[in-house]
């Protein structure tokens, strides 16, 4: 059993007066942080949860939220992450899923609420009583699950990560050893906490000894007035905020040293412009199983490499596996990765967290290749696999090609139903400007073999994503895209 | 069961062009590093040697020193270091205590060894055959013993340091955590790889990608002209290392920005003109038992905490324990100190293991105290203790005193026997100048109780230090220091 001191208290005690937490015109140093976090752990401690329950977290990007991440752990109590973009019915279905024994979160979301759990705010929490003496857990077990967070779902019902103290450190030692790790680092998050990418920083900061700069959302203005402020050098990014960014700065911020960008490829377009502008974006591959990025591109390949995820972080491996047969370079399967940082599996399903593993590697569902110097091309998820007259077909790699028209900024493809060859594949394009379909049949024409040609282009105004800005194929399909 | 992919393959596969290591005008990537490694481990292979076996290792700092220690890990050989100062006898134990199955050392090493153990140098190892297959450890499993360091030995006789993957693991880590880490970072290793002040810096490559500056020796003009030349960003000394780079340098070179000081505490002068110098010195305290440093002192602490060795690294712990109390501030008592760095145990001595571990601390022999905001102050070695008329005495305290002179540069304690008080301190001093002994007296009047006040000071050229630069306090008696 590997122990380590309770992250916060421990950083409290290392470096009490450095800065860990930045939101709006308000700073905490560690000191303040762990004194907040002592205060809401003794409210807290007086509700009936107990240690080794579950309790769901359902708030906005906050620093009350931060606490209450903090003061759960300082309680031995595992978290479930709820993502705020939920119908009340898929909410349900969690808290029941996970057994949760309370709620945590905001008036606004606790009005909503109609079950039989307990539901606490910061605002109805029972006041801190001296004479009651909470039982505070000072280490970390590195095998116990520290929080949960629900998968998608793009393919079945969601289903608990649970994701340990152990991986949660590993994933902020491998992104240290990739990116390295400075004094007046500064991670700025305008993502979800409820999100691995989001919730990630806050690991991050009191195992570096690191400031966050916390915003609510993503607000262009914003968020470059905060970089500018407060000298931030890494921040989280999703595709669309790059392109806001992008768009907004005529020059990457002096103090920005790394921009971590998740949630698949970027264009080719964007990736230029990033280079021309002096943009350090990292393109990363990862999942909530795997407690955030597992593969990283360095900015120095990532034109060279265009469209490639990049190698593992420090610690972790990856592999591409037909059946039970590892493939060659450029052979195409299932990409199978492992590490320190790669969940202990779903909660309550032992027979699903058997079957997400082979040996030890974690099979991510995932289509993708390795070219001869091990850098990592991620293919499609498998179940949006094309299968067209026997040949498979994998969506991304056309939308890789489209991309690197320089006027297409997003790029779609389903299949489409084909009387002849079963199914066909229909793009779908956000552009710049109208390009003439003859232009893309050429680029597709040359980059592709003939069966992978898309049947129709489509311009459309959006395409449609998840909460985690993951494209969601299938909806092109449902939702009418299709004529 | 967690392991690693094998460092040195990993790094090269992650990053093959980084450079891995500078020799003189030599230098190796992590390919090159990774090539020439795997062509020594095909010789190793062809020799009797079997997995799991012990090998001792008896070299100078050397590029080939580095290629056999990852060749012995990708054999999945564990590895004795062998201190070159040591007599002919002092080896000869080392060898049969750690049960080791060969010696792999050079020529003028080779020759001197007359006991039955095949012995190896590059020269003498079979050459390569492509027919017979080497089987390969391509993981490390983090539990199991890597390296294996005897103690210095100011205590009883030498016992193996069992040093495990996972030890020297998080010493990196954790190192890393505590100063940071850049892409351009260089270390630069003057000390011997057979103490864990130099190996460790080689586990820091290939987890870090970092390139190592190595010299075979500390020559203070060769180290200035390599710092300057290679832009060398860190360095591990001890004092006398220290105190020659100060004599020689005007101020510091602006590459380096971190001086990893081990050994004792600096004496106040040094720290005086290493702050006026810019020199950025990391007091730290390790032992071999901890993997190298368990707790560091910043710079900016090095002269307002004057003679404390600062606080742990994230993830490791310390207390102060007296009995089985744990004491509080201020309080005297033994150093324990726990973390994922410190040792499995002692080679082949379950008993001394046992008793060397207190529920999972380990006891460090270490006299010392925490100040009110958890900064550690080493007072002394247990075994070093001086009783005088009932009362304690701890040498360090008193040399501390001494070492806030300004003209003092060294100062060693010990007790002399005395007929009405059983022991009383004499002072040993290397200084600049001569010192008025009423001066000396005026210092320690005012800073220490009577009882502690030394009976008298002494002017040597040097102090007895052994090889890792530890005073050797027992020896200013037996040496005829005193009169």
């Amino acid at each position: 059993m590997m122990k380590q001191p309770n992250w916060l208290l421990h950083r409290a005690y290392l470096t009490p007066d450095r800065v860990a937490l930045i939101y709006q015109d308000k700073k905490w140093t560690f000191r303040e942080l762990a004194f907040e976090v002592d205060e809401l752990s003794n409210r807290l401690a007086r509700t009936s949860l107990k240690k080794g329950e579950t309790v769901a977290l359902l708030m906005n990007n906050h620093p009350q939220m931060v606490m209450l991440v903090h003061a759960c752990f300082l309680l031995g109590l595992k978290i479930v992450l709820l993502n705020n973009k939920l119908t009340k019915v898929e909410r349900l279905y969690q808290l029941e899923d996970a057994k949760t024994a309370a709620l945590l979160t905001e008036p606004v979301y606790a009005n909503d609420h109609d079950g039989d759990l307990p539901v606490y705010t910061i605002e109805t929490l029972p006041e801190a009583d001296q004479d009651h003496k909470k039982k505070i857990e000072k280490d970390f077990d590195l095998n116990e699950t520290a929080t949960i967070m629900y998968t998608s779902g793009t393919t079945g019902r969601p289903k608990g990560v649970e994701q340990t103290f152990g991986n949660h450190f590993h994933s902020a030692v491998s992104s240290a050893l990739n990116v390295g790790l400075r004094e007046d680092d500064r991670w700025l998050i305008a993502l979800p906490l409820f999100h691995i990418s989001g919730l990630s920083a806050l690991f991050k900061s009191v195992i570096y000894g690191m400031t966050v700069v916390l915003h609510q959302k993503f607000d262009v203005d914003e968020v470059k007035a905060s970089i500018e402020q407060h000298r931030v050098t890494m921040i989280s990014v999703v595709q669309t905020m790059l392109s806001c960014l992008l768009s907004r700065l005529e020059e990457c911020p002096s103090s920005l040293r790394c921009l971590l960008l998740g949630g698949g490829p970027a264009p080719y377009a964007m990736l230029q412009e990033s280079k021309e502008k002096g943009f350090p974006v990292f393109q990363s591959y990862g999942m909530t199983e795997t407690c955030s990025q597992i593969v990283t591109l360095a900015p120095e390949f990532s034109v060279e490499k265009l469209g490639s995820a990049g190698k593992p972080l420090f610690g972790c491996e990856l592999k591409i596996q037909d059946g039970q047969r590892t493939c060659r370079p450029f052979e195409h399967g299932e990409i199978m990765v492992k590490g320190a940082n790669v969940m202990k599996g779903y909660l309550h399903r032992e027979e699903e967290t058997a079957a997400a593993f082979d040996q030890g590697w974690l099979k991510t569902g995932d289509i993708g290749y390795v070219d001869e110097e091990g850098f990592l091309f991620v293919l499609d998820r498998r179940s949006d696999l094309i299968i067209s007259g026997g040949e498979n077909i994998y969506p991304a790699e056309i939308e890789a090609v489209l991309l690197t028209h320089p006027y297409v900024k997003e790029a779609g493809v389903t299949g489409m139903y084909d009387d002849r060859w079963g199914e066909v594949p229909a793009a779908f394009l956000v552009t710049d400007h109208k390009i003439p379909e003859n232009e893309l049949y050429a680029l597709c024409q040359s980059h592709l073999a003939k069966y992978k040609w898309p049947a129709v282009f489509q311009f459309v105004d959006e395409l449609p994503r998840n909460a985690s800005n993951k494209l969601q194929r299938h909806r092109l399909k449902s939702k009418g895209f299709l004529r």
